[in-house]
């Protein structure tokens, strides 16, 4: 057979560790804390079986949602983002400098087929999102490690690599991180879109989480202090509406969406319109406010539990991020516990999780004591067992 | 601002080409015969608003429409493909070597991900579908094009110039081809497989139209004649289910097919979980025989109209390809008249239609008295207005 390309073998690593993610929990007896997904109990069935018996007997919008769209996405779903949720966050957005994408990894993508050529620096932060590096891998991307620590990114060392190592572009998920949990200081957000501007670095902000907030006070995007547009925002539908719809968007400076563009109608022409026409109903029915209501309280209340459970079955010595909102926490765990040897064993316990080392671009042993526990996909009376068979599995391993 | 990547510049003629295509028939006066869309009468409105209502009354069915799914796609619309539209082919196919894609186009999009470095050569029809080659032009790819004659590509120049400039692969659309509506007839299919493997050359096999056939008999696929693996199918459910739902597939040996969901991955995790669940529903219940019946009736009904008109009002001399299905038709003018600057004329007399240059990525000239003809998407009473305004307006510049 004639070769692959160059990039796939590039991106053999990263795409094993996301394959591994996807194998988590198959097994319907294991409580998995490796799932990255909203609760099954926040996906909004009944709006959306009300909505398509209305959009589906209705000829216009029936044939919108089944014909061929054009590649920016629906003008009723861009108004929506640039009214409902871009607007409040202080980001006043017009609604043609959104594109609708096909899900918020795409976001990713596109931004990289338009700026990336194979040898470009992307600073991450350690750790950082595995599913984005698969994406940066197989844009021949090198990912270098920006250090984080309780309030994110550390500006000292992120604006030393950019002198160092100029990169093409910086990539921060800045609120309820993946896989961390933790979120980017007020200060530092205003700074990193500086910093963005002053060396002429494309700032990538993805920012799928930030709507599912239960605790602390709300902080503007990245974006909202960007003034030359330098920072490109990318969030998704996924959390807040469906994963299931695929439905992303980007807002950025107008010429680059104008690229996004081309790259969009290259890769797949439009976001799909089935998914649009439901997605712009939900909103524009004003079903999204107290639809939030209601998932914060569902994960809120998941995250409490999760962090009652660490504090009581967990060992002395364990650290432990208190998410103020999203789908994760990020554990440390005392001794020279391995984690990745752990997830076995873990497995046969019926409970899992996603080993820390993944996330650590760099390499060289860091996070190897670390997990992430997501506690959004697993109901309350379940993640006190697993955490119970967790904690004891480990308390084990301490002697 | 930092500098875009270097595909940008690559892809602007063809972006440019592709851009142009979607300002069409914007003018609700304008009769567009540039629109390459099934007609609005196929789209299954009624039967996904019984779907629907059905598919989110069950909590189970309506949970797995909106939550995350796994890159290859839903298990059972797998099984739908290879059963429905694959095994009557002469193909038969195993659920697990097929992977569910966002829309035909993304099956470009994927194979260039996983075969193609900038600088390889593919070889494409001439003319050949411009959005393809918009594709070919990001992933930094040197598109040479192959004759074609009235039964599609021409295997002796394709031989030639397989050996002359060692293709990465062979690009072709082979039934009722987008522009020229052409089919490769049986023998042909035969040998361009045969051709991929006795060189190890992908032969990238893309099949959308196949299905709306309304005269002569069914040929088939390229893939079934291939005994390597080099054939890879490229399909979409955009003509004979909806376009709005942006689903595709790919099949292809294990192998690639392994390769395919590490880029599929990177690229936006998996295909829209609403549209695969509504679709594969659509064919579980045994729609698609009557359905598929339904569109073929409707658009044949259109194809006879526009062959009818082209016979009646166009000027003697012009030259036509006769669709035995698909969207399209491809007329040659006599005269020297150009069919660029045509159009704008045309549009002033509220008709249009896509002018023939474009789709020849060779350039030269190439096309210029030609014209790509969609008679999909307008119903036979407008067919017959904008073709005699069409006509009429070729007849005066004869004199």
């Amino acid at each position: 057979m004639p070769e692959f390309a160059k990039r796939m073998k590039n991106m053999e690593k990263s795409a094993a560790v996301i394959a591994g993610l996807f194998q988590n929990g198959t097994d319907p007896d294991i409580i998995s804390f490796g799932i990255g997904a909203p609760a099954r109990e926040a996906l909004p069935i009944d709006l959306v079986r009300e909505i398509a018996a209305d959009v589906f007997t209705d000829g216009k919008r029936g044939a919108e949602a089944l014909q061929y769209a054009k590649p920016q996405g629906l003008q009723d779903l861009r108004e929506v983002v640039a009214e409902q949720l871009l607007a409040p966050k202080g980001v006043p957005a017009r609604a043609e400098d959104i594109l609708i994408v096909s899900g918020g990894m795409e976001c990713m993508n596109l931004i990289c087929q338009v700026f990336i050529d194979p040898g470009d620096t992307i600073l991450v932060e350690a750790p950082t999102f595995v599913h984005s590096v698969e994406t940066f891998d197989m844009f021949q991307a090198n990912c270098a490690a920006v250090e984080t620590d309780e309030d994110g990114i550390v500006l000292e060392d992120l604006e030393e690599k950019i002198r160092r190592l100029h990169p093409k572009m910086v990539y921060v998920v800045p609120t309820f991180q993946n896989p961390s949990g933790k979120t980017l200081s007020l200060e530092r957000r205003k700074r990193v879109a500086e910093l963005g501007s002053q060396y002429d670095v494309v700032i990538l902000e993805d920012d799928p989480y930030r709507d599912l907030r239960y605790s602390g006070e709300e902080l503007p995007p990245i974006k909202s202090f960007d003034r030359t547009g330098h920072t490109v925002l990318a969030n998704s539908f996924s959390k807040i509406f469906s994963p299931g719809s695929r439905l992303g968007y980007i807002y950025a400076a107008q010429d680059i969406i104008q690229k996004l563009l081309d790259a969009k109608s290259a890769t797949n022409s439009h976001a799909p319109a089935i998914s649009q026409v439901l997605c712009a109903e939900f909103f524009k029915r004003g079903y999204f406010e107290s639809h939030l209501r209601r998932i914060r309280e569902i994960h809120r209340e998941r995250r409490d539990v999760m962090m009652e459970c660490l504090e009581k079955f967990f060992p002395e010595g364990t650290k432990w991020v208190y998410p103020d909102g999203g789908l994760f926490t990020w554990v440390e765990l005392p001794g020279n516990i391995n984690t990745t040897e752990l997830l076995k064993e873990a497995v046969a316990h019926k409970v899992s999780f996603v080993a820390g080392e993944g996330f650590f671009t760099e390499g060289g042993g860091k996070g190897q004591n670390c997990m992430r526990l997501g506690f959004s996909a697993v109901p309350p009376e379940k993640i006190r067992i697993g955490m119970e068979r967790l904690g004891r599995l480990i308390q084990s391993k301490l002697g």
